[in-house]
């Protein structure tokens, strides 16, 4: 399937660098950018083998535009089957827009969002679930949301439904042809052999359904309520943590982006830090709410972190009572939440007041504490192990195929409802032809997945999420 | 000249997008790209042809770091000179800076600042200027400062001033000679054709010097004080003339970028918008200061434009009177500045009220008037044409070479001084040893420009400028 119309985008971030690359894809896209682009070796683009690279300038009738590099990509051996175009040109903001315009106006439209790629799932090049993982990649920000959508665009998720789907489809065939001769009544299909299906089905399908949990916690980050004052030392903290994980990455001049307040990543994985005031007793209706919108926060967190200064202990008992007795509050309201007490500023800490900090920390039953220096790097690994040890990684670990998308979720919930019915009724000996449509139910929810089965509302929705050019 | 080691960075802009492209340059460059790529046909990078591009993945170890496209331009036919890989992967932060630590870990080292264009020009691929140029092109943000910067890429500027270089050259050799048959008091350099040559360049060099000026309001924009009470209209007027000029730009979405208040570009010229109050006569300390700072704005800028509320002239008497006031002050003040006067939200006014208004614009000599509304439309391009025709631009349209580097300008400078002695030289019968000194030097300055002159200093100082990855 080839599209009639020709597409163009900026593929590359907008703004100044080195160099852009803009991309064009369909039927004429080799002839419309021939138009514009005069060769140094004087050859035409469409003469061209695919996937060779030509220097030359881009203009627009006796104006050069640009010196470029224009990469040619033949149908169907490109990303979206289609013939495409890359130009590659320098990065100005004015080179890039001049380029797109001068596209633009000779015969190509602008490409909307996830255009690209729609048009590779399209013309088959990817299944429906791999292209979602195109724009997962890229949204990707920590390693294990990168694994899980590398994993997914290399098909490991999408061809498991599809087998699966496929021996369903088989077995739904022979049911559906013991129809054909219901007076006979013959079973092509082997009830035992299409009851340990559907038990695989099931298992695999729960093992999915249940991997949802932890995908989405990989995907959006672990939340992390950090109770304490200001001035305890939560940025300092942040920053240790930050700094030990991204120094590489922050030499790198030229690649520094805005940090998103509190949100970093350990062993690859996202940790979301939601910061909160301290929850002390009070009369005060103001502070009060204040208090009420902690308890939120902590409510929608996975771990609780209490910080304070170590000093306290020693120096103001007042201070050292409340602190326990938050500590104590917190406790009782979330007994189910992970609490991690971390004793801040302890280089400061006489050798005497250490060793009461430990005996008052160690009171505390069913919580973790940890004493460190955020300042001076001392016991910021051991907040790191502590912080992971939180996280049930085993799925990961075990190169498990993991569900992030909300939408498959729901498709295979779906499924796994059909699928029980399906097993219900091998059990109860339901006729063949009631059998055959919760199968067929099953089968279309699997399709909804790969893509088999859609519906340009479905498609519109899921590439509106994706970047311009992508 | 092949460097040594390797070098990498990512070469498009950071951020996250469809593709981002990481460059390799230097004599392992395609070695140390095919130990960490693994190509789908199966074949090694060092055994593809030049210019060539394969489908793979990035791997590290047993990890798959992305699904990616490769080019290959082999030494000496890439931007450096030397063997150059770019890698075209998914567009996420991540991927990017795991791939650039790949590299890093494995044989390359980060570039510098313009390192990959330092190479081309230390490989002969692009003199200096045109290496400059680059710079140039990339930040170049209109019409005017793009033509400037491609002009000087493509070699028009340094190639003339080479070629001067060469012609000056010969005539120092043939005095050079002379010296050497001192005795015999013979002439291998005619007198008036060397005249002849020191006029042409005499008069090439006061043209490019004079251009700078031009040149330089190019680059930077020409700034505009803009003298208006709050309210008056400057927003709507800004975005008035803005909206016209980017429409097409700012429907493509995704890039949309932050606006650089009040900096736009009419016809291809960049105006830069000086906001000031108004200067009204006043006895508060406070109000005084803020009119010395409009006063001291208005010195800065190469155009002046009053701004008011055209129904001023009927609604209020008192405003009117302080709106003629404060004109003819800055006209007595700045008799050389162009002053442009514009009446804003004419639409508003009834058709006496025009009349009016036209009879008090046209009273005042040695201004130029305009009456518009912003709002609607009305008279905005001829206030357009109005500006630039503040500008001098026949340089730029007669498509002569404008020099807006300061660099270029001393030493185009330097080279005149020395040009100028060489002719004061030979009107006043200098001796051919002491004429060949000033030719020398008038040759070095020359040779600063293109390049072959050069220290490292000054090769520092110009790619530091440059961004990553150029």
């Amino acid at each position: 399937m080839i599209n009639q119309d020709t597409i163009v985008a900026l593929a590359t971030p907008s703004g100044a660098g080195a160099i852009a690359v803009i991309r064009l894809s369909g039927d004429n896209a080799i002839i419309i950018a021939e138009c514009h682009f005069k060769s140094i070796s004087g050859k035409l683009l469409s003469k061209q083998a695919t996937h060779t690279i030509h220097l030359g300038h881009i203009i627009d009738g006796k104006r050069t535009i640009d010196e470029v590099l224009v990469s040619v990509f033949k149908n169907p051996n490109s990303y979206t089957g289609e013939n495409v175009v890359e130009i590659s040109c320098h990065g100005s903001n004015y080179i890039q827009q001049e380029i797109i315009q001068l596209f633009l106006r000779n015969g190509c439209r602008m490409a909307t969002a996830g255009e690209f790629t729609l048009r590779a799932f399209l013309n088959g090049k990817l299944d429906l679930s791999q292209a979602e993982a195109v724009a997962d990649l890229i949204s990707s920000d920590n390693e294990a949301s990168h694994q899980i959508a590398m994993q997914q665009m290399r098909g490991g998720f999408s061809s498991e439904i599809a087998k699966l789907r496929e021996e369903l489809l088989n077995f739904a065939s022979l049911i559906e042809l013991e129809l054909d001769f219901a007076e006979e009544d013959v079973e092509f299909a082997d009830r035992t052999q299409f009851k340990a299906l559907i038990n695989r089905i099931q298992f695999i399908l729960k093992r999915l359904i249940d991997s949802f949990a932890v995908g989405n916690v990989i995907k959006n980050g672990i939340p992390v309520a950090i109770v304490g004052e200001p001035n305890v030392g939560k940025s300092t903290l942040l920053n240790a943590l930050l700094n030990e994980e991204r120094a590489i990455v922050s030499e790198i001049a030229g690649t520094t982006r805005d940090t998103i307040e509190d949100e970093i990543s350990i062993g690859g994985i996202g940790f979301r830090f939601i910061d909160t005031a301290g929850i002390r007793e009070t009369e005060d209706i103001v502070e009060s709410i204040g208090i009420k919108k902690t308890f939120e926060k902590i409510a929608q967190s996975q771990v609780v972190v209490y910080l304070f200064e170590a000093d306290i202990i020693s120096n103001d008992s007042e201070k050292s009572k409340n602190t326990k007795i938050e500590i104590e509050k917190i406790k009782n309201k979330y007994p189910q939440k992970p609490l991690l007490i971390i004793a801040n500023k302890i280089d400061k800490l006489s050798e005497l007041n250490k060793s009461k900090l430990a005996i008052i920390l160690s009171a505390f039953e069913n919580a973790h504490y940890i004493s460190l220096s955020a300042k001076k790097g001392i016991g910021v690994d051991e907040l790191k192990s502590q912080l992971l040890s939180f996280v049930n990684t085993g799925e990961l670990k075990n190169n498990n195929t993991i569900i992030t998308n909300s939408r498959h979720y729901d498709a295979l919930n779906k499924a796994f409802e059909e699928v029980n019915k399906v097993m219900f009724g091998l059990d109860s000996g339901l006729s063949g032809d009631l059998l055959a449509i919760d199968i067929r139910q099953a089968l279309y929810h699997f399709g909804e997945i790969t893509g088999e089965i859609t519906n340009d509302d479905l498609l519109g929705n899921i590439f509106a999420n994706f970047c311009i050019g992508k």
